[in-house]
């Protein structure tokens, strides 16, 4: 990598360090009356910024008195609660490190991370304690366990040791905190990969990039004081899609879920209306039942104006105006990734193309992962590493440089390939950039389906399915033929009033006009629901292995 | 100073530098077509970011083409001009220091500048060659001219040598520019301060500082590419407010004015509708001649949801009310100086307040400079440099730390006394900060009128005065007193249909009520227009001066 030159000296304040205490801490007194509010079993708890920082400042000197320093890796095992947005500040503002956990994680792989990071404490809610003694007697490094609750420690029944209460060690600490002043190439957080292959793999976020990414999430779901954000993804993922630090840069309110069921995702619509949401981010596994949700009310929220960030997977067409139709809000297709903190794209329209596009036209480029989020170098590659043309044809691996791309994996031998010389990650991911600027994904470079010396794109087809009025979710994949190398198989769920009454070639009729018919999937399974990762992506690598054999008869 | 401490090692990619060059780079991709138009002598000129870039990309092959290099200072004399855009961009972005010149100096304080940043071109606007010439023989260092003309350079007349067309060097460029990675703490530009004592200082701008600072504008201003900005502010002053980079970091329409004449000013508004202005910046001294001019419209401009930021000097009351009642925008008081890029503060309504304020006390608020940005460390402090309570009441000195925030003055010997030995700016501004984070300048420091022990604030009394509905300007200096060692004077420039209609009691009757009968000035004084610095403030120094015996007779 080129190293940077240095030109004529400046006089600014170029030492004063990005920490991203800074935020909450400047917030507290700037936005200080702002509302953060979280769902909790015994409803819905409310405070301000000046009084979560308040317990902030408590945290950061009770972690200090049971023995946590600099360096040390937290973990942290827990819904996305007010005490998990506090933790977000405090475990960071003494200097350690936010080891988030993934409470979806296999036990194995989840001792494997906390051991991989030498965490040294780990905080749990007394609610997913059995995860925790799941681990336990495989941890290495942990030296207590601090537990999330209102109740007395007594009352606790775990084979932990030992534990401490979040709350009492909080309500026994002194009430100011002189923060250190940390490099801001220090770690402020960690996040480990759920790969489909191989072990997870570390990425640990300096204060540096969570800071700049803050800015740019707040700048590009164009959020201010004015707005509600609902933190709907998972705080256990990729540092909560960044909006527990975008969203109080701005001074936004904010709203947390707290703990729920994935049994039922539909009542997270509930708080839409009465708390005033007006930017939200998540998965379409999360969207999705929440528009079903919305579908069946009577009234239907009016959201109009308002922004929901969806990524992890590509969101539906048929999703996308859904909420357009039925609520007003407008689905910002995005991209992104654990090492990338996430934002990479976000997919608006531009003034000036709004009289240029028919209808039709733009609901088609909302299907594109949008364009490069300013302050990141995206760039599309071929086989060779040569730069392709954005003309929304050429695909290739997408590569991408900036503050809040990882450079590396943490302490993970062979995991070098994933990097090039020049300092770029590789996504993995195959893409165009069309003249306009907006990136499109055609499929994970190792999801494409390479049939008889072709490719076919499973994201396309999916996508396809998906928009089907019958379908409510779809997944294809590529599959081994004994002639076509391989072939792809469709897994469809059915929406509720359709099942049993939608076949195979209403499927392929609807594909047959957009794909051709080399491409069309033989193998057309109705299913109940598409096994997924921990992040709710579409577990190919499950589906191929349970479908190996499908063309092999 | 506090060195930061390191903590665990992160894998971001720390070393990506924040060059200023990627904001139009990456915004030429992203938000490519969206447009920038500059009022030339010829009528609106139009062009997209896209095609601006491809201009700077010349510009880059251009400069180097005559010998300026990495570290080179390049001075401009410039109005608001779609080339001073580009050299905004690519100047800094060969690794160049894009020296700013403030085309209202005195020929003296000019030619210092110039020599002081040892400035090895000059560029110049041909309207603006008398004053490149009457500095010319007094320069030291520069090695050439760059003339800003649409003419061929054989129709020049100028003593200047040796001169180059602008566009002539542009159109013989090569059309790509392979940018120098830059240490971010390298000098993007500088401004030289106007302060009213001493010769001008230089404040050199990192490219980590305007990269930072045009992030925190984006936000304090909702900017979106959905908006559209109006460079009203001079781009040679504090980096035209950061402006240039704060509209293109979030692909905003970006409006310049070009030249504009100081006996005209009401012109300016103009192009606020045709073009669809939402967001600009300028002192009272700007945005009053527009509202006056407005005024006089039979139709009044619709402007509701624009934001227009106001600095430099106090937004009178009349002001505010006068945009907001006559075409809907909002006057949002800011607070900021060359040393800090600039923006410090700025005044918005929370929505938690909006329900437990009356209208008089929103309108009272918005007299307050503001809260500060986030990002910004603002303290106010007594003499003995001890924190002072947030309590609205509490008057001392305003600190400043921050990544935009001047931690020297270029080469000043003696100015190390405006730097706290912990690091701290030290504004020269005395202010509060209230219970809800919001700051009020009370006065210059310089400028707060010491009578008989106790002080009076020159700039309440002028904001009160302002308000009286026969008076357009009003300003207040301390002046030596035999007895009460200083006592106030007021200059009160009457509206135009007052003239002569107003008098001395008029003025001290309405500032009865809220001044006590000691602070009352016994001199106001009628005057067409009061002394103003090259930047639009009131000119205490000179009022002083002139009216120094005034007490004394």
């Amino acid at each position: 990598m080129t190293e940077p030159i240095m030109g004529f000296p400046a006089t600014s304040q170029d030492n004063y360090q990005l920490n991203v205490i800074n935020i909450i801490r400047q917030a507290a007194k700037s936005f200080g009356g702002q509302e953060i509010v979280s769902n909790t079993p015994g409803g819905m708890f409310r405070y301000t910024y000046a009084d979560a920082y308040g317990r902030i400042q408590r945290l950061g000197n009770a972690l200090n008195s049971i023995g946590a320093e600099i360096g040390d890796r937290i973990g942290v095992l827990d819904w996305n609660t007010h005490r998990h947005f506090e933790m977000y500040y405090g475990i960071p503002g003494i200097g350690a490190v936010l080891l988030l956990l993934n409470i979806r994680l296999s036990p194995v792989d989840l001792a494997y991370v906390v051991n991989h990071a030498e965490a040294k404490y780990i905080v749990v809610d007394e609610t997913l304690l059995p995860i925790a003694e799941a681990i336990a007697s495989s941890l290495k490094t942990v030296k207590g366990f601090i537990i999330l609750t209102d109740k007395d420690l007594s009352e606790i029944q775990t084979s932990l040791s030992p534990i401490y209460s979040y709350e009492e060690l909080l309500s026994e600490a002194e009430p100011e905190y002189r923060w250190p002043v940390l490099d801001e190439t220090s770690a402020y957080g960690a996040c480990y990969t759920t790969g489909t292959t191989g072990r997870p793999k570390g990425v640990y976020y300096s204060h540096r990039n969570i800071y700049l990414h803050a800015m740019a999430l707040a700048a590009n779901a164009q959020m201010s004081f004015e707005d509600c954000f609902y933190q709907l993804v998972p705080m256990f993922h990729a540092m909560g899609w960044g909006a527990p630090h975008g969203a109080i840069v701005v001074g936004a309110k904010y709203l947390l879920p707290g703990m729920y069921n994935i049994f039922d995702l539909g009542s997270l619509a509930e708080p839409l209306v009465n708390e005033g949401v007006t930017v939200t981010a998540g998965a379409p596994a999360l969207l999705m039942p929440m528009l079903e949700h919305i579908r069946k009310l009577d009234e239907k929220p009016d959201l109009s104006g308002a922004r929901f960030l969806c990524g992890a997977s590509d969101p539906s067409l048929a999703m996308m105006k859904g909420y357009a139709d039925l609520t007003g809000a407008e689905i910002i297709h995005a991209y992104g990734a654990t090492e990338t903190t996430p934002l990479v794209c976000a997919n608006r329209l531009m003034p000036w193309m709004k009289n240029k596009l028919s209808d039709e036209e733009k609901w088609d480029l909302k299907r594109k992962q949008g364009i490069p989020v300013i302050g990141l170098d995206v760039k599309i590659v071929d086989g060779f590493g040569a730069p392709l043309p954005h003309d929304g044809q050429s695909a290739g691996e997408i590569l991408l440089r900036g503050p809040w791309i990882t450079g590396s994996y943490y302490n993970a031998p062979g995991s070098e390939s994933s990097f090039t010389e020049d300092g770029y990650w590789r996504t993995g991911d195959a893409g165009t950039i069309d003249e306009m600027g907006y990136l499109k994904i055609t499929d994970r470079v190792k999801d494409v389906i390479k049939s008889g010396g072709e490719w076919i794109s499973s994201v396309d087809m999916e996508n396809e399915i998906m928009g089907h009025p019958a379908v409510l979710e779809a997944a294809v994949a590529g599959v081994e033929h004994p002639k076509w190398e391989e072939r792809p198989v469709a897994l469809v769920v059915p929406r509720e009033e359709h099942q049993g009454k939608i076949e195979r070639d209403d499927i392929v009729g609807h594909l047959a006009g957009k794909f051709a018919k080399w491409q069309l999937p033989e193998a057309v399974i109705f299913v109940d629901q598409i096994p997924k990762t921990s992040v709710g992506k579409f577990d190919k690598k499950v589906i191929r292995e349970e479908y190996r054999d499908i063309y092999m008869k």
